[in-house]
């Protein structure tokens, strides 16, 4: 098992975030889908009130040449959203109401789409509301969910969650065994952990 | 070609400088060994005055973890130097010294062992020479030189050179066509990006 944590204003969590599953799959490894909100620790950790692509330009125009790299790479359309970051509070609770039922994957899949492909503004409900229905859920109960206390207190649990297991950055993936892999780009690294972790339980 | 800039206190340099030669050996790609100064882009770029892995622990606490997983994997020794980091201004001044006669590839090798494998202090001529020596250089004659105009003078640049570069980490690659990949994790895709532009180049 691994947790896929990851925000949706985060770039390199879109591509991570369209292949986790197929690789997980291929490793035979569950994946535990974890949204959360990074704007509160990169505020107590790091004393940024905006993202750091954004606060520090040549780290911004690095990553933005770097997503169009990984984007062409994996066959993803990729837009320079015309907001950045976007508000995702409403975006992670739906998120998070979906879990029960099964929908956060696909939901989630699409929230990143709207994002980083269409230029959607994925604060909205109008938004959010097709991309519940597509994933599977039903919009208008999956958005009052959205607003119920026991949604909140969840996505909040989340956030304390990933502070606990020392998270500072999205995508992040934690192994059974509580090993922290952070990047996109260490996804293989924690899914081969993750195996060889299941291999010594199982031997 | 690709260039390869590095900074000695940097950590995740450490690994992609063991690595860098045979690697772009077996792609048939040429290396730049371009020796920097790190702590004045920080500064500049991002107002740090302490190496972000101190200024955040967090962050900090990750990359040891990350450090002595990568390194077992790569089979090198890896200590917590006692003094962290180290100031670097005269082994990178060293490292200029020998572009010409071709000994800084092993002498920054024997500069990163002995800072991240051995806790020696590479600010201390004491240290460094006999890294010189085992490089291939003389050490008398370069840490003269290491004080001379023209080899300050060269670091000034390519601190200046990394600069206009849009370079914020170390390490960082870049390839002939001026593609910039940061991080120890991303030289194969650095090497990929420069296989595929010299084989249009000679198509």
């Amino acid at each position: 098992m691994i947790e896929f944590w990851y925000e949706f204003a985060s770039t390199y969590s879109y591509p991570a975030a369209m292949r986790v599953e197929a690789m997980a799959a291929d490793a035979g490894v569950a994946i535990a889908w974890r949204p959360f909100l990074l704007g509160p620790l990169f505020n107590e950790q790091q004393g940024l009130t905006d993202s750091p692509f954004n606060a520090f330009p040549v780290k911004g125009a690095y990553m933005w040449r770097d997503m169009a790299r990984i984007c062409e790479e994996e066959g993803l359309p990729l837009v320079h959203p015309s907001e950045f970051p976007r508000n995702t509070l409403l975006a992670a609770r739906v998120a998070i109401a979906g879990l029960e039922d099964g929908w956060t994957p696909a939901f989630s899949r699409g929230v990143y789409e709207a994002n980083f492909a269409h230029d959607q503004d994925i604060s909205s409900p109008e938004v959010l509301a097709p991309l519940i229905a597509a994933a599977g859920g039903a919009p208008d109960h999956a958005l009052a969910a959205a607003h119920s206390a026991p949604v909140k207190a969840l996505l909040k649990e989340h956030v304390e969650m990933a502070r606990g297991r020392g998270i500072f950055g999205s995508p992040s993936f934690i192994t059974a065994d509580g090993e922290l892999f952070w990047g996109n780009d260490r996804l293989e690294s924690a899914l081969a952990w993750a195996q060889h972790h299941q291999s010594l339980e199982h031997a």
